[in-house]
């Protein structure tokens, strides 16, 4: 942030206390503490940059991820660094590894279907990273239907073991990140055999690599499964393929915590409730709606900065152009983006105390709330996702041509990101699973069974239970206007989480006046959208679309001065960043200027390739040339 | 297409002749001729293999796109193509190239800018590539406001030149293809200033390399402006960055055929009209409408295809689980793409009509109708970029988490075609210049102008006239609003335009029939998805609303069995297609899972980097190890 700051005068216009805001974002003056520390750790550290991913070959990417895991564990370990710093270090760092996997599958795969034993064996050598492990879950033929893998897991009472298998090409494991090339264990998911039955899908520890020389053991085929969208991005990873070829594990180390094997070859489950299943699906899908708002709020500050860099048309007697910030039709794209990410800091807020609440829940075996926190995550996760993944395009665009050099960090940002459509449940199926959960709650309206939480709002609908139905189709005919459905619940909840956090103090001169109207564009935008929706089903009338229409406007002219200083609430570094058009002090052209130069491309003056495939043009050598 | 084809039990389904369909996709039988020709030559030529693209470095990258372009040219010679062949050519060896710049840009502003005695001197020599052009227009600083570009070519008497100079950083020619690395000569932008005068921006001829050596001439700074999204896709290209330090030309080689700068050093205007340079807009944006209906329909024909092989959940007692095409959720997403291809390709059509019509006019010097075919090329460029870009990525989205492998096809396909929604007018600009004139040719509708053509129903809302005008804010602070008109206008004339080519005769069994179904999906989802607009202005009830979307479910109904058939009706080679997922035989897991092991990281067992990076971690010595 040395020299000019070329934003200072948008920095003076804000009309709120920005390092309050920053708290406000950040959740509490300790998450802002370790977030603002670390950030600036791994900014400093030349060990951890990564402004030249998008020109290394596939291989020297890889190594250099390699490299930087290890030196990032390094780090850690030399600086004592708490749990918290771990995790916030490896989110700073930025860039895809196996130890994602390792740390965010494999040991709480552990930790949630292992047993008591299992864990105090596989623990202690995970955390120590005396192995690495991945999540073999999705094979090449089956994703989302988990029901549907075809690995098998045979019992053999004779060894006492698991003969883990891949009886088809299709039943290959398919795109478990750091199983490629790293992982020395996997928990691998197959259909239970004993016996001759079947016993659905359950988890196992197989080791996969040698632990003397990295070389994959007896009966295992593993590699990567190929190059991935976009530079850099995830293919820093190692997602991998695997197959089995009756590959023999000890029978303890089937991941026993819900449904056992005896050594007799006997199936039974235990007493502990399967649904804590469902509770591991709550934790992960809300972490993933926390990182939407990283990602979205990451796009959106590099665009609105860039927005009041740049200027175009509208010039005055040779006078500067106007910033393409002021006009209505960059405003209109911009702020709901800028809006959403508010919101989606907040609904992730609220998931995470409602993930606390579910698991206290649980420890009381109180299953009560489960299926509406399920519903509330899956769609959450969906949603989030989806708007995420659109908006962080949006914002590229939004940046004109500019945004579409690597240089800009939206390009990776967005081929990093989009997976999070399709990963931990399809957005489409996870809404259909909304969908569902909500025709339930409304056939059972009538009963005594009271919707709570987010379904709350449902009892006033119960007046319909009177109505005759008049739906003549079933569940799958009528999917489509289901999921639309499903989206607008899902916008229902987050609308109103971010109402209830204004109803909390919040601190800071002008902070939640801010919040106030990105709160109302976030609302009056869904209105906008989903005009159609609101119309058709006489909640409101062409005249109040009108208005809100009209108070959108007035709303956007309202953030306006206020748009750097609520970006700036991020606390991004340049390096977190990773983008020129996005960094702090606004030079963008002579920093876009400088990096061209370094572009392989520009290591010769006269390209490679010239005398053998420029030359013979030019000289109407063509027809003898060697090609 | 050899050994099974997976896919012929749909292709046994369709109701209609395949073969008629591909021509009248095609537009004519010598189209479909020279089209099926052309991309099976390519396809069978290992010189034009593709496959490899998104492994290599950009240097090899750009190496081998040198080879192609320069195989290419060979084979055009040695078969003595015909311009059109030539063009088909370069169209399905499907990689950006510097040639792209040159036959589609160059070579044409030569043509409409230059005098006849400029387009004798220069046009042979590009004809026969002895030189090679570039167009260098936009600027660092500067991109849709052509009259804010910085670089000046001021007129020296004394010598009978112009000097060409960028003054500020800022002014920096940036993103021209071609110039970076390839290009011999450029026709440069610059302000003209005679005698101190400014006189406007106008065209030069300026070599910028040796034609011996091809070192940058003295004055000439020239480079590549570095990475862009996406893996292989626009890498292939050397966008450029060029500063000019007073670099001298002579006077000649400003394009004068619509002013002219005197040996004296007068400044004056030719009789041809300006308007002219409208015609060639219209001209460019016309094909980049034909090339959305390609890039849609590749990305609708991988996707269908693949939906019809992928199959997910809804398995009875065993037996196969349900084609994923076979899901409403699906359907209601994949066919409104297939029907917006259909729709673009017919679009492109008619202008390609409207544009020959122009021309016509223009020679004869009537210039009436250019205002309109101006506003229409616009809006439609805009209308059909951001609709393809989007849908790209949403067939991606469509394949699941294979469609996130560069295999699919899908990743660089939006990497390399989201840039249409920026060059050639920044997609917003130009639907605001859209609004700018409907707002004209709504205030002049009591007058003796009568609208005509594309706005001839504007004729119908003349009472609006008589009515008294609430509107109490300008064109900037409606912007919003006034751009949503645009796109609707733009709407009504796809699906008009739609509808009068059903009007035709269109021979072949049932193809007629799968056409009005396309055209009626078309535009019932757009009514859907816009049915706010239609509600508030009270055009339809909700009831019309709701019968609308019975009736869109009902046509999905009616694709299903013809979705692989009118997809077939592409005739896209697997080459021109590039994607697993998309291959013609449907034979995918196979194909996947043999394209995974040719990654460079599967070049060893062990990866690189093992012993420096993993094996510290699992054996406790990193804090030891060399990182």
């Amino acid at each position: 942030m040395e020299g000019v700051d070329h934003l200072a005068h948008e920095r003076n216009k804000s009309e709120f206390d920005v390092d309050a805001m920053k708290i406000v974002w950040a959740g509490s003056p300790h998450a802002f503490d370790v977030s603002d520390r670390i950030s600036k750790l791994v900014a400093s550290d030349p060990g951890f940059r990564k402004d030249n991913r998008s020109t290394l070959s596939r291989k020297e990417l890889f190594k250099n991820t390699l490299r930087k895991a290890a030196y990032a564990w390094k780090t850690i370990v030399d600086l004592r660094l708490s749990e918290e710093e771990a995790a916030k270090l490896r989110f700073y760092v930025d860039e895809p590894a196996f130890t994602d996997l390792h740390w965010g599958m494999f040991i709480p795969a552990i930790k949630g279907q292992g047993t008591e034993e299992q864990q105090q064996k596989w623990l202690p050598l995970a955390y120590k990273m005396q192995i690495i492990g991945c999540y073999a879950q999705t094979e090449l033929g089956h994703g989302s239907n988990v029901q549907g893998l075809e690995t098998t897991a045979t019992f053999d009472p004779q060894t006492d073991e698991f003969i883990i298998h891949s009886p088809t090409l299709t039943s290959s494991k398919w795109w478990p990140g750091g199983l490629g090339k790293v992982a020395t264990h996997a928990i691998a998911y197959a259909r239970l055999i004993v016996g001759g039955r079947e016993h659905g899908v359950n988890g196992f520890i197989v080791q996969l690599r040698s632990l003397e020389d990295h070389s994959p053991l007896l009966g295992i085929t593993v590699g990567d499964i190929g190059m991935k969208f976009g530079n850099g991005a995830y293919n820093t990873m190692d997602n991998g393929v695997l197959r089995f070829d009756h590959v023999r594990i000890p029978r303890n180390q089937m991941l026993m915590r819900v449904s056992q094997v005896t050594c007799e070859g006997k199936y039974k489950q235990s007493d502990v409730p399967r649904q804590l299943v469902y509770g591991t699906m709550v934790y992960v899908r809300q972490t993933i709606v926390a990182d939407a708002s990283c990602a979205l709020s990451r796009a959106v500050c590099i665009a609105t900065r860039y927005s009041a860099v740049r200027r175009q048309f509208g010039s005055q007697n040779g006078g500067p152009e106007t910033q393409v910030i002021d006009y209505k039709t960059q405003q209109s794209r911009l702020f709901p983006l800028l809006a959403s990410a508010y919101a989606f800091r907040f609904i992730g807020e609220w998931l995470k105390w409602l993930y606390a609440d579910v698991t206290q829940r649980l420890q009381a075996n109180d299953f009560s709330t489960l299926p509406e926190a399920h519903a509330c995550t899956a769609g959450l996760k969906s949603l989030t996702t989806t708007a995420t993944a659109d908006g962080i395009e949006e914002c590229r665009k939004l940046c004109g041509g500019h945004g579409y050099l690597c240089s800009s960090g939206l390009p990776e940002l967005f081929a990093v990101y989009v997976p999070a459509c399709t990963y931990e449940g399809d957005n489409t199926v996870l809404l259909l699973q909304v969908a569902r959960f909500l025709m339930k709650t409304v056939s059972q309206l009538g009963s005594s069974k009271k919707p709570v939480g987010t379904i709350a709002y449902m009892t006033r609908v119960e007046h319909l239970m009177q109505c005759r139905c008049g739906v003549q189709r079933g569940f799958a005919e009528l999917s489509v206007d289901l999921v639309e459905a499903a989206v607008a619940h899902c916008q229902l909840i987050v609308v109103s989480k971010f109402i209830e956090k204004l109803q909390q103090e919040i601190p800071g001169k002008g902070v939640k006046q801010q919040l106030e109207v990105l709160c109302n564009i976030y609302a009056l935008f869904l209105l906008h959208k989903h005009q159609g929706d609101f119309l058709s089903t006489g909640c409101i009338t062409p005249k109040h679309a009108a208005l809100a229409n009209d108070e959108l406007r007035s709303l956007y002219s309202q953030v306006r001065p206020n748009a750097i200083a609520l970006v700036d609430a991020f606390n991004y570094t340049d390096h977190y960043l990773g983008s020129i058009l996005g960094c702090y002090d606004g030079n963008v052209y002579p920093k876009l200027y400088e990096a061209a130069w370094k572009d392989p491309l520009n290591e010769s003056v006269v390209p490679d390739g010239y005398h053998q495939y420029i030359r013979p043009l030019l000289k109407q050598e063509i027809r003898t040339a060697r090609l």
